[in-house]
Formats: structure tokens, sequence, C-alpha cells
């Protein structure tokens, strides 16, 4: 791909873009806020037009907060019209299996002649400034190896999900399952240390030391014992994450126990005002249970 | 410590006897199996009576599968006569933060010129045959010293718990807290994917390169989708140790939702009559709740 839109410039978004910038790639860039357009333009130094009309677009990125925003992008303000005929629609947002296929029916009652890939991304905002993210995508051959050069510039590891729409979302949901069960395992564990009057940092080093460590126990377990400096990631993007899981599993009529209760802790947090918290800060919710 | 009696030669406790005797430690065997201390004197060349009566010993090492043992071996089979003053018992079994604490002060009741040291041990067969367990030691100081060389050839890490009996067993049920339930979020990840017809390899492979990587998921993910052709730990080690976790987050009156679920998970393979089988295979249960 020598020109993409790159759709949705938040803070995945921004910095994915960039990087395609950076690599030679032309970027038009594109968010219902044009401010964020125009700012990209300038720190890129690419000029044109803010809602671009561009015949020659090889593929449409998008990184935006939910399957609505994907379709309002597509259909409503018109994305859809502005790629050339065997253009990739490259869908990264973390939707749900169920929206993804539904969303490639769509495009193809639009128009036929273009890829869907459906492939979102792990690794969160680290991941994209370092153009590291892990990459789940499926679509036809063809339309992978379309979208490899791009997928290279963004990702360190880039995993075949399948050839069916969803299925790149299917991969991204089980990956969201055991991101926020560990992270409520995480506070449940250390929370239950904190009720025996055992002392947090010791165990916290012991617990990544052990066969107890998870990536999420490493990363938000120095956070959950003590208050986070930065807010890398908020609860209420896991109450998303993890609600689509469970719709996922209950479409596909999978027993989830773990990631119910998890996402009812998420749940809880925010509805108690702290959804913008950062999610090590899902322990306030077990501290409030347990009197602490 | 010169010399240490070693109780409880199981998977655990042979080879961490063995490593005492080979960095130059006098062991003395004792098993209620009079045979497997013949084997052990044999393997060793140490002699001696099968029912060591030493009142030089510095050390009584306890390896057991539950408190009850543990009380047994002390009490009625006599070991804590055979201790000199100032020995350390040293109960490194996983048994309940209230048991070990009970014990404790049981023997205190009997004597009061022994040491006990709360230490139990995470990593399993093969830290235990490496020398690399994780150690979790509540004691005093002075105790905690005079075991430092015992537990130097036994653990690859030695964390400090705390001054009281019980800390260290409050450690480790958190440590197994996590374990448990990452085993069951693996499975249930696992079995969601199975349910959407994903490709299990790919995935496997993909989460263990991703934030929702844990321990277990690297070890025991590859032997949920391919039945395992060794067994490491069984299912029912886990009915127990999620149910020491259970018990221990009653009595502290904690909120612990995910290790209650993944506890019953466990429960409900042990009662299909597959406790015996590699702990992986908790993925069953899951697979036969969902149809699969």
């Amino acid at each position: 791909m020598k020109t993409v839109i790159f759709a949705g410039l938040g803070s995945m978004g921004w910095p994915m873009a960039s990087n395609l910038h950076d690599a030679g790639i032309k970027v038009v860039p594109y968010d219902v806020d044009a401010e964020k357009v125009q700012e990209f333009q300038r720190r890129t130094g690419t000029g044109g037009e803010v809602n671009p009309s561009l015949p020659t677009v090889d593929g449409l990125l998008i990184m935006v907060v939910n399957a609505q925003q994907v379709r309002s992008l597509l259909f409503e303000q018109g994305m859809i019209e502005k790629l050339k005929p065997g253009a990739c629609i490259v869908q990264m947002s973390t939707i749900s299996p169920a929206d993804s296929a539904k969303i490639s029916h769509e495009i193809r009652d639009v128009r036929v002649d273009l890829h869907f890939v459906d492939a979102p991304v792990s690794g969160g905002v680290v991941g994209a400034q370092q153009g590291s993210l892990t990459i789940m995508a499926a679509g036809i051959p063809a339309a992978l190896t379309a979208c490899r050069d791009v997928f290279e510039v963004l990702g360190g590891a880039i995993f075949p999900a399948g050839d069916q729409p969803g299925q790149g979302s299917a991969f991204k949901s089980v990956n969201q399952l055991l991101c926020g069960v560990h992270i409520a395992a995480a506070a449940e564990a250390l929370s239950l240390a904190e009720k025996n009057g055992l002392d947090l940092e010791t165990m916290v080093e012991m617990l990544g030391a052990s066969a107890a460590s998870s990536w999420m126990l490493k990363d938000r377990g120095p956070r959950m014992i003590l208050p986070p400096d930065e807010i890398t990631s908020v609860v209420d993007i896991f109450c998303k994450d993890l609600g689509i899981v469970c719709e996922s599993a209950k479409q596909s009529r999978a027993y989830t126990p773990l990631a119910n209760a998890s996402y009812q802790l998420f749940v809880a947090s925010s509805e108690r005002g702290e959804g913008k918290l950062d999610d090590s800060q899902l322990i306030r919710t077990y501290r409030l249970l347990n009197g602490m």
C-alpha cells in the first residue's frame, strides 16, 4: 500500500498513523475532530484536504472506539466511496466478532470490489507508539498479503486469525478475556494479601518470580499497591472489552464464569465514578467489599 | 544445620531430601512408608535406623500432604521428641494459615525450646528436583538465619513472609489463588476459542506473546490443546490448594469470587473421576459445559 486513509486519531490511532507516515507511506488522516486532522497535517508536513476524496487510496485503516463509529465512518461519512477498486478496509478497532462480520456484509452490499480485513490489535498505547502491537488479522490471503507492509510498520507480531471476517475480533476477545481476568485476579490476590496484613511489596516480587506470574500482574501489580502516577489504560476500556467478551460468549453459547465475574467488577468500579481511573484501581472495588 | 530429619519422601520431598544430602547435609529420612526410607538410604548410601532417635538433630523439615499429617508426624509419631534444644521445625507443606498458626501453638504446648518456621514452597516437582523452589518463609529472624543454608540448597528464591507462624502459608495461599485462577482462565479462554472454531495453536502462540500471557498459560496451554504426554500436577492438588485459599479467605472475611469459581471447576473435574488427570485437563469441564 502506498496511500492509506487512517481514520481515528485517538491515543492509539495517532501514533499508529505517525509510524506509517515515518515509514514512507502516504497517510491521509481522518477524524471526526477536524482539529486533530489539521494538527496531524502540521506535524507531519502533509497537506491536502481535511475530508479526502482520493480515488487512488489503497487502504482505509480504522482505529475507533466501537462498531457504531466504524459504521458511521464508512457509510455516513462516506469513507467507503473514497477507495479505489481492490482496496482493503482494515478494521483494527476492538469490536465484537458479530459486529465485524456484519460490517463486512454491509460493505459488500454497497461495494463488491473491496477487501475487508478484520485486524484488531493488542499492546496498548505503548505498543502503538513503539510499533510493537500484536496484530490478529483475519481475511483472505490476497488481502492479508496486501496489508503486510503496513502491518509490519505497526506490529511486532502478526498472527493469521482465519479467513472469515469476525475471526480477528474473536481472537482479540479471547485475548481480552485473559487480560481482564488477570487484572481482576491480581487485584483479588493482592487484596487478600492486604486483608491478611502481609507485606505487599515482597508479595508482588514473590508472585512475579513464581508460577503465579502473569504479564498483567507484573505490569499492574505495582500500581495496585502504590497509587499509580500515570494512567496507561482506564477501567472503562475493560468495561467495554469484557462486555464484548461476554456478548461474544453469549452468542457462541460458551461458558465463561470468570470473564463474567470480572466484567461485573469493572462495571462496579465504573458505576462508582472510577471509570476514568487506571485499570489497576479495580483493586478499590475489592478493598471496598473487604472493608479496607 | 548439619543434621536434619526430612519427613515426607513423596514426589516433592524425595528430590528435596536428595538435594540436601548431595549438598553435604546429613539427612535422616522419614516417611510413614518404611520402604521409601530404606530406598532413600540405599540410594544415598546412608545407613542408620528407620525411625531415628537423634538428640543431635538441628532441624525437622516437613513436606507432607496436609495439616493432619503434619500433626501426626509431630505428636503421634513422636518427631517432636527427636530434636535438640533450639532446633527448628520447618513446615514446608501446603496447609492453611490457620492450621500453621495452630500447629505452632501446639508445638509450644509440648516444647518451648524449639523454633517453628512456616515455609511453604512453590515450583512443583521440577523446582524440587532442580533446587529452584520459591520459598515463602515466616519465622523469627534467628530461626530464618538458622534455615538459610538449607533453603539455599532447596530454593532459587527465598522471600521473607513475616515473623508470625501462618504468614508463610498465607503467602502461599495468595500464590495458589493466582495459579489456580490462571489455569481456569486459560481453560476458559481456549475453550471459548475452540467453540468459535479458531486455530488453537496460533491462539496459544499469540496469547503467550501478548499482554494476555501468564506463566500457567505458557505451561498448561499447550497441554490443553493437545493431550498431555506427562502429568506434572493433578487436578486434585488444586482441589486441595484452592480449597485452602477459599477457607483462608472465609476466615479472613475477604472477597474472592474468582478463586471460589475456579475451586468449583476443579472440584467438578474431580467429582467426574478426573482428579488424577494433569491439571491442564480442567479444560474438559469447560468442554463438557460447552457441548464440545
